[in-house]
């Protein structure tokens, strides 16, 4: 089962300004958000972890977040 | 209405590992992910357009997906 439905995703696209939409366009931004969601979960559940937690808190999905982009910024400089 | 629906991302999480999470949590990262996507959106419709097309395809969200990568590097930088 997909994370994220169709219709939604195409709703939300339109409101961002996208009046026409390739479907293929809307496959691909859905396929991304899902492994972007999965990887900021697993981010955040080892950040949980490592505070002694077995339960993911908003704050470990915000530093996840943080995390993240700092990351790819050290990533792409080395 | 929410561009993503609450218990298909909750199952998502627990997929990648995250059996105990806040409500929060969730509620966290579908806001993150829908202005991501948002944002992801405005970047591919400027990139259509600029090319002469109203139609925005997979192609100009892979593309905005790769320049967003770079601009937050970019804006690091600075």
């Amino acid at each position: 089962m997909a994370a994220f439905a169709w219709s939604p995703l195409r709703a939300l696209m339109k409101k961002a300004g996208a009046e026409i939409v390739s479907r293929a366009a809307v496959d691909k931004l859905m396929d991304y958000l899902e492994e972007y969601a999965k990887t900021l979960t697993g981010c955040a559940l080892d950040i949980a972890k490592h505070s002694g937690r077995k339960k993911v808190t908003a704050t470990d999905i915000l530093l996840s977040i943080d995390n993240r982009q700092k990351m790819k910024i050290a990533i792409s400089l080395i």
